[in-house]
């Protein structure tokens, strides 16, 4: 694989960086964002936190803007942050332009359907080659966290919850816990996986928790001035399947909090000392 | 005077709010935002820390991006920052769509030359009708301090040293320290004030710097790696001049480091504390 570096900065003496390649998986050109802490940079491999990032997002929203580089630094923890969807003007996007699907919305499922099964395969791309890529060309260990925001929420608690092996902790923030039950979830699956909505529950978080034998340690905040807690996040279906199978999941409701970066921004901390405890970053 | 909230944020337990408003000094529609700590929210008024931003920048870069909301809310202090030049479709900018001149290019100066004077009165808007607005409007004592980034980090600097009175410290990331003596500053200064140089002078900080009569304490902080260090920047002109002045300035050359907000977030905290000593947070 070759990789092509976009931008480098320095940040809380570690470094921030762009990172270009052609994913075979996505069948196009993708851009990821890594923090590397001062840890690292002296020449210690550390543990990866991999965050996904909601609707309309590219691997620059969380780097920008979330605040997160100084406890990485501080904790020794790396920061991976991958696209939203496949890009380019080779990869189908939503006919009407929607911010919902298409491009900036993934979904981190693998589509079955055409157009969309040719590129749009995020959660192989998430699961499998970033981290591939990742632990060959950066100073890490092969030790992973997954955290997320909104459509990135649902991608992070998805993914721990079908590769308890693959990560030690799982947080987010304002997630779409129950895609198969929302609007958001149900436009996207009947896209990218038909109408059978069977297929769904692969990728529907409340539908593998309650089948889950793995446990995953979980933290997930939500505020509840959110805008869009009630049509399409719904935490309370999660926190009723976790309570019926004694699943290790905190879930906090944050008075006065919006589905903002102001939020995330807020409480990064919390979740970066989170993971760290699993790390042993 | 009326201002609209155009949006707000719970934000570190406080709240971030965009305000627009009519400004009177600038003939036009301007938005500005401010970071409210907890401790003005639960009815305690606090300083209020001023923020310049750079070229091209708006209300929002900074409060986004700087990670400065965290140290706000636990010091006690609130963040203004206002727009970089006045905007609108009636607002002349420059002809050639240039983003250093015009739009999001106020330079914080006084315009004497047509078509710019009409609108482009920044220096009077930072130094005189923000202040009224913010200290009629928010929970907020007339203690004020000022910061910013390159173009913003000239405002900030030159503003202190116009009104040792008015403002108890400064500080500023990668300033243009000399614009009477760079392109940056030349071409602003030429087309705002007039071919005249003589008439630049009041708007640049080591011509102020060399006859201060008042001092306020000031830090900078430089990137060693910033592509717009020898050019436009050149700090160790400033720095000449506070030490044959004797002036309160420290001047960090910080190594590694670029001029973008990862630079400015890396620092924030050192230049809040700064403030606090001085504002009596």
């Amino acid at each position: 694989m070759t990789i092509e570096i976009a931008s480098t900065a320095k940040s809380f003496g570690g470094w921030h960086k762009q990172v270009q390649h052609e994913s075979k998986t996505l069948q196009c050109t993708m851009r990821f964002a890594v923090y590397m802490p001062p840890k690292a940079v002296s020449g210690e491999p550390v543990p990866v936190l991999y965050w996904l990032s909601g609707l309309t997002c590219t691997d620059e929203n969380f780097m920008q803007k979330a605040g997160a580089h100084r406890m990485a630094a501080e904790l020794g923890i790396a920061i991976v942050a991958p696209d939203t969807s496949p890009r380019g003007d080779d990869v189908p996007d939503d006919p009407d332009g929607a911010y919902d699907f298409g491009h900036g919305a993934g979904f981190y499922v693998n589509a079955t359907q055409s157009p969309w099964s040719r590129h749009y395969r995020m959660y192989d791309y998430v699961v499998h080659e970033l981290p591939e890529i990742v632990e060959a060309e950066f100073p890490v260990t092969s030790t992973r966290a997954i955290s997320g925001h909104s459509m990135g929420g649902h991608g992070a608690l998805m993914i721990a919850l079908r590769n308890p092996d693959r990560f030690t902790s799982v947080s987010a923030f304002a997630p779409i816990v129950n895609p198969i039950d929302v609007p958001w979830g149900q436009k996207a699956f009947s896209n990218y996986l038909g109408d059978d909505a069977e297929a769904w529950k692969a990728y529907d978080s409340c539908v593998l928790m309650a089948k889950a034998e793995q446990f995953v340690p979980a933290l997930v905040d939500q505020g509840d001035a959110d805008g869009f807690l009630n049509e399409q996040l719904q935490p309370e279906t999660l926190r009723a399947v976790a309570e019926e199978r004694s699943y290790p999941l905190e879930l906090r409701m944050q008075e006065g909090y919006d589905h903002s970066y102001y939020f995330i921004s807020s409480f990064i901390e919390d979740h970066l000392r989170f993971h760290s405890r699993y790390l042993g970053a």
